[in-house]
């Protein structure tokens, strides 16, 4: 289905060349203040055309509330935004339309559902991804109010990889460079790679990392929803992700036991801490209190301004040939993408847990 | 919630230390023959002491059928089976009661309900799993109907790693060997390492492969449940689990697009194929055909037979003891699990996609 | 939350007076020719302003389609449907704003809350079961495609009752009366009481009457999610419905088993029918072939042209004053939304039904 | 499926002669104090053989606890609950094993599933009840803790009929007789009547009243799960149920509205009121703080010791003949169901109404 989350609960709508893209936010709590102005400036973050390494799309996305929102609250009622697509009947997809590209959805579409929207990948294009920014939007305001902060950045393009230790980077950083990258020379690297790439009509993967500070002790659930197991099912449905791991990660399987286990100590301010974090601040599936932080792999856009041998509908042997404006690394504008669904999970759990306990 | 699943949804239920573990299994499509041996059969492959590389605790973990199985068939009703605990009242925890042991989930379930069972871990034990594989054990005999076989495999224990090609292996070697890899010579390096890393009162981590073959194209579905979406959050709801990765993973984050992009052509029998699988046999979201493969990341074991620092309910500094027995390592009897989690998710799907056509 | 069913799910959003009402459906089967016209026609049977038994508002209410449905099909994906609310920001509400009217939802909102938009109800308003009307459009189009028709009708307003048996009554008469009676005689004499209700300044309850004709058997499920209760719970969740019954009902509990037991018997085509249908086409939750029928209780609406006694936010002691234009009764509007809510029920089962053998 | 709640979930299993019949809790707050003693009570009064006008197998019931219970309190973890069934392999149930007993769900269930349970029923049973009788008692354990108090009576048994107006009534006087009425001459005439109609070989209908008092202001929720609504579905899907009214009911729809509209006054301590309770404590979905109060129809009970004519799979004409021993009306057991489900109804909208406010 098209919803994500138990109580905070979304369900977003839209194809790429459709009438409109949107969501609706089901069950967030009543009286929260909601700055319009801080939504469209998530979205101007995951904005197509926003620098010379993302797609040249000229796209506004100006985000429209058509419901739920009243002198200027959350009325726990259902939240829809929307956003118009732009000139959506104006492209001839004709040449696309029984072809399946490479690594794209098309084949699997077309075989599950016997029709597709093929204009610009319908319903598989990441343009869904901006329903997934409003609502974190609304999600991240929520949580602000809770002394929660998440932070996304870029920490692999191809190759260019930061170390893995969040603690080094300024966070201040990240929005300077067009990357999204918390460390200025390493920035500097990763857009040459990106242009460059470009250039060479063809695209790279990457890796955004994501910090979650100030959750309080207790979010996450036993067994199947544990707080990582549905952080990694929200990285991972978004579109290009390949990989998910937090904490120690794969490389924490290397290490001994001795060496992995965080111990417990009690802080000057009286709360129990850990002296390491390999456990990412989730244990048995529950925040701890610690920063929880974890890695999305990204893999190389499967549009490349390249001719691919392909087949179409009737089987046919196809060349389908790279057009218009695409990007060539999709990390930089993930990050806000990365963001908002870690938001949704957090808040999610947020009001799951009020009803732990007598 | 302790549930899994849409359709085929799956409900587990006890503590380490409690009366009993089991699991209701409901959604199962009724007809389906049901060979308790084989359920038997992969606990027994999940079962603590059946080897020097695993814990040497003795259970019988005998299962039960306590509905839904009529006259050897499913009935369409919920299927519950439960595995009595033994012994469970006779061992003295009330040293561990009040303490917290590093890394494992005793102090975060005392912050979240204010209250825990303290034996042997209660509900957090890893022991909540053997519901997993009777259930996963279901799931498989009704995929085999559907032609659909999932092989699991220990590709990694500390830094001893396999090859990331799964075809180079033959899958007949893995019950061979009481480490369960598919290669003999590693499978005897990775015994070594664990049963050294034993000795030293230590655990390490390791990784398990998962291949699933047969499956239909049309698995999975847009937006936020996507196929490997869902395998992700399984696997990451696993005790001990800290990463997953599909296809190409974290690796595929290094390519090119044109490297990566699985071309499409027409096989001799008229069917669809990519030449490559980079994608995992996974696209939009949605099984294409080909063999579907990820990769598991299992910590080492947080109990080991060291004496480690840690503090109490009321804050204090203590000293957590290692006892009992346990595994030095937990890929060798996480196969099962990973096999058992991955049929969950392969069954609710197959009967999901029955409903997306008129 | 706002949503409803399963399989074919429907989240509904919006306030009497805020930019829109509408709905997403989510699950409905790809490939399904969608008619527009068709979901605006079901929209003005419930439109307000359509006869002189009738609120006289006059709301265009003009269906708009978001999403999901590409050349004249549906595609699998979110179908999204919106009608714009018309001068939404031209009254002043202020006379009410901390008012709370009798029978109505503003203080149970309040108290929930903490908030509400008080303008027309806001999310309390009947005018969110437009969205539910717009769905069930879409699902009639699809029953239409397995041969299932489902009719509803006013078969009681105030005293006026008709007879229990719908078989006695012509279907094809229910649309020629403003009242939705199928009786003419008797439809001339409800709208006489409701005329003359509302020239009288007050309102009258009444009761609909629902036949769905042609369901496979095997609709429903067992325990929780029997037909009849799912059905039971959606018409309970329209606005101003007290009760529900289905077959013999209330009536029913006065009958000996012996006279209540519906014989089966083989039909000349080989199926196997009953007798009779006390039953009301459900037998342990599951349909059985027979029609299905049931009867919905409508109270009289909350808003009269009078003044009435009440309290502020404050608790103080105030007038509320009826103004604006109300439906004097609710039924005649009310058989497009049980007919809406019925599809939706089936519909949803119908897929449900699909997963239940091997 | 066979679960019921968001929060507070219950999920039922077993058939009439399996194994066993029992329930998994999901989502019990934890800490709550939980009496074994009280749940077997409630079993009690649902039990067999507890009088002269009940059917009279002598099935012992006696509940056992599988898990989450530790100490004498609630952990957080599911609680699973089952009794197990005594001489379920004894009979013979082979003259009945093709056979459709009449308004039973054999015919259904066969059609639905391909497949049956054929021994007394198997899952559609009402045997099934008792998984909910348990669970039940735990919610009713944890709604005594905030002051709500859940009352049912049998308040019209074939024609003998009381008034609707509860609070003519003695609570107290209800488990003074066999038949739960309040009125204890009524309850010597409908004795009377269900002990003649049980000689008559025949069995006959009843009502449940049932009232709800103490709840808070707040619980249900707008659009589809209005507290109504769920406790309607909650009580139609008891076995043998055709009708649920809350409130006026369908009495009411003959009032006008100005006599139906509850008026709000503000109390001598202070609380806000309402000086009628046609609303039967429910506005807008939600309650209002008023005692809620719904009345609930049963069917005669579809066992009769009479033969009777039906068709077997192969659609062949055959007399059923009625054995065993049976209930010649079901509501004296009924009551303390109908009250197990309004606890499980309130229970999990208390815990969602924990998240509706910031």
């Amino acid at each position: 289905m098209n919803s994500y989350g138990k109580i905070f609960r979304i369900t977003t709508f839209g194809e790429s060349h459709g009438t409109a893209v949107g969501v609706i936010i089901d069950g967030c709590p009543a009286g929260l203040p909601i700055d319009i102005n801080f939504i469209q400036a998530e979205l101007d973050r995951r904005r197509p055309g926003q620098s010379k390494i993302t797609t040249q799309r000229q796209e506004g996305d100006k985000v429209e509330v058509l419901s739920g929102i009243f002198e200027g609250k959350s009325q726990g009622t259902p939240i829809t935004l929307a956003v118009w697509n732009e000139d959506q009947r104006s492209k001839d997809y004709s040449h696309i339309a029984d072809k399946f590209r490479p690594s794209h959805a098309d084949y699997t579409y077309q075989m599950k559902y016997g029709t597709r929207d093929y204009r610009g990948g319908g319903r598989s294009s990441a343009r869904e991804t901006l329903a997934r920014v409003a609502a974190g939007a609304v999600a991240k305001q929520f949580l602000a109010t809770l002394g929660v902060k998440i932070t996304a950045y870029v920490s692999q393009v191809g190759h260019l990889q930061l170390e893995n230790d969040y603690t080094k980077y300024n966070f201040e950083e990240i929005e300077n460079n067009i990357v999204r990258c918390p460390e200025p020379s390493m920035a500097e690297q990763m857009i040459a790679l990106i242009d460059e790439t470009r250039k060479s009509r063809d695209t790279i993967g990457g890796v955004v990392t994501c910090v979650i500070q100030g959750t309080p002790v207790g979010l996450g659930e036993p067994a199947f929803d544990k707080l990582h197991a549905e952080l990694g099912k929200a990285m991972l449905s978004i579109n290009a992700v390949k990989g998910f791991e937090y904490g120690s990660g794969f490389e924490g399987v290397k290490m001994y036991g001795s060496q992995h286990n965080d111990l417990f100590y009690t802080s000057e301010d009286g709360s129990i801490r850990t002296k390491t974090n390999h456990s990412g601040g989730i244990q048995g599936g529950i925040s701890n209190g610690e920063d929880i932080y974890f890695r999305v792999a990204f893999k190389p856009v499967a549009t490349i301004m390249q001719d691919q041998q392909s087949v179409n509908e009737a089987g046919e042997s196809v060349i389908v040939s790279g057009k218009g404006r695409h990007d060539p690394c999709v990390v930089p504008r993930a990050v806000p993408i990365v963001e908002a669904m870690a938001a949704l999970v957090i808040a999610d759990f947020y009001l799951r847990n009020k009803t732990t306990q007598k």
